[in-house]
């Protein structure tokens, strides 16, 4: 009966997923989220690389729930803030197996992480880096340098990283400074398809990794961030294709044996996730007018963020036959002249189409419900469920 | 002691707003509204086009407390969902002050505002109009148009508004269905800052009173919508200026006279706030780089979603002297590459700047606070406090 369009030969719904909606039919919108799809991509991962350890990027999926699926399987978890260690802790996480690695932090940040045991920190900068020395003594830190590589599918600019050559500096600083060095570390954007990016940074490493063994200061691991990819409308490549390059790329540019670590967000959550939505209104702008609007009750301020830039293709489910279809703008709710989720992507939906209609999105477990407004229009947060 | 830096003549902060910054020191980041700015401004709006009645557009500042100061100036309210109608009434607005001006609404929303006692309405669509008709009988509906117009500062591109034709067969037809026509509505898109942008929408909805007369439904007002600029750091022209060209336009485009509707959202609010934020930290990229990085405790994900594509560039404020300064690009604290706040608008900031200091974002009262994230990144969303 459920016809999914724009499949591109990834499964679509878990069966637990579609059973959830069908049965319970939740009131839209809503984000469910299957924590056995989630254990199953945690372990994928695992499989794909087992020399790294894995630090879940909170960030993607913030929910308390797949925060303690995640601790059960003995994740470790990247952080961005001090409200995301407090979560990881309520949830069970040890403060060992936490990395603070947000840059970017208030140095009474920096003191109130280390008061609650975390002893991993992520610097691209001299001002945090004297800030670590003062408020984390003797704490792990990487630091993250700006790789050179091809662009991800949400690149992330220059907002993060020094220069490598500042990377080595500021390394044999933090040995000076009592530190404990771990290394270099960077990130290749979020949703990177292209294997040849962390090739890429991997070589960069290596070359500080070289200029701090001559400083005397020995790298202890490797930071290969995230960016590792989940399909969308478009087939990603599989993680091992990524392990590949990454084994590859270290035994090539790294003289001794180097812990990895790895930072996955998306690759984990993901396709763990389905957003149920409703059409509010499907309209033409002039009698003429060849393509539909189809407005759904979420968009860019309630969970949609990713489709800033149609950056996010996200797969779509409807309960008609997938033809007739005809061509489609796809919006949101709200008064918000941007609030326009997909005008340049090229979407097809079927005719038989209308207000009322549920519009599943596929693979929306990463980044969407922590991103959602408060309140903006007066439209509530997207609420997350959960099976499995 | 503090210096203002970009200003353009208007004022900096009000004496309450500094005050209270001054002797309160609240946590940042915050927002600080003053309700008796809020008060000038519509006293203001209400001086401009005396002949008009101002519906608050309650999207652009939704805090209970302005609501309430506005239902004591004797405002009528615009809103955009269920939620923002049951927060007017709330708050002690009317019914009849309501107008649903989203014209994206399900059909069970318009049954409950109906059911609240709202009887305004805009539609721009058929399937809408249908669902006015059946669930909210006998109300008074506008028709909005996509006026043909220069762009804003914050366009809406054709996400509204239907054809002037379309909208003309749809206003007859809601005649026919039993709706009370008040007549056609646009929108210029916000911040506008071309007065002609009116004239141009006034003469299609003067076209389509025409229209409407030839078919014997008469047009009862105008809806000019929002879009009323307010200063940021290129003055805005006077509202006044824009009260001249909608005279003179309706004076030229209607035969008979016709009760004019506006609906102000930023040019009530925004220059009744301020954003304190403090600087988490200052950095550069590379020795040899010529910008530095600041980076603030706010971003495009808690408050600042206007500077997307630097839409809106504010002025900041800090307690340093102007001079000597330096070329920055100003960011947000997330581990998100997309929360850069100005790197293409050539900002300058005090060379003493440093991580603790303030920098305060001034008219920064409108569309800010109620798009802030749930908890994006683990930090929470943008508290309003209230002066005035």
């Amino acid at each position: 009966m459920h016809a999914v369009l724009d499949s591109v030969g990834s499964p679509g719904l878990s069966t637990r997923l579609r059973a959830f909606l069908d049965d319970r039919a939740p009131e839209t919108p809503c984000l469910v989220l299957d924590l056995e799809v989630v254990r199953t991509n945690y372990r994928a991962m695992r499989a794909a690389l087992p020399e790294a350890t894995i630090f879940y990027a909170v960030k993607a999926n913030p929910a308390p729930e797949l925060v303690r699926t995640l601790v059960h399987e003995g994740s470790s978890f990247d952080v961005a803030s001090t409200g995301e260690i407090d979560l990881c802790l309520a949830q069970g996480a040890d403060p060992s197996a936490i990395s603070y690695g947000n840059p970017i932090k208030k140095a009474r940040d920096i003191a109130y992480a280390y008061g609650r045991g975390v002893r991993r920190f992520t610097f691209d900068s001299e001002g945090d880096l004297a800030n670590l020395a003062e408020h984390a003594p003797g704490s792990r830190v990487w630091c993250r340098f700006l790789v050179d590589a091809p662009a991800s599918g949400t690149p992330f600019g220059a907002k993060f990283g020094c220069s490598p050559e500042m990377a080595l500096r500021l390394l044999t600083k933090a040995a000076d400074l009592g530190l404990a060095v771990d290394g270099a570390c960077f990130h290749v954007g979020s949703q990177h398809t292209d294997p040849a990016a962390w090739t890429a940074g991997i070589a960069q490493a290596g070359r500080i990794a070289g200029g701090l063994a001559d400083a005397g200061v020995p790298t202890r691991s490797l930071n290969l961030g995230g960016g590792f990819p989940a399909s969308y409308r478009e087939q990603a490549p599989p993680l091992t294709a990524h392990a590949t390059a990454i084994r590859a790329a270290v035994a090539a540019h790294f003289d001794s044996p180097v812990e990895l670590v790895v930072e996955p967000g998306r690759a984990i959550v993901a396709t763990a996730g389905v957003i149920r939505t409703e059409v509010v209104l499907v309209s033409r702008k002039s009698d003429a007018d060849e393509h539909r609007w189809v407005y759904l009750d979420i968009g860019r301020y309630s969970g949609l963020a990713e489709t800033e830039n149609e950056y996010i293709a996200y797969r779509l489910r409807t309960a008609h036959p997938a033809e007739p279809s005809g061509p489609v703008i796809i919006a949101g709710p709200t008064c918000d002249g941007d609030d326009v989720i997909y005008q340049n992507t090229p979407y097809r939906l079927p005719t038989a189409l209308r207000a009322g209609d549920h519009v599943d999105i596929l693979d929306a477990g990463a980044y969407t419900a922590s991103y959602s407004s408060v309140s903006f229009n007066g439209f509530p947060p997207l609420p997350t469920l959960f099976v499995g």
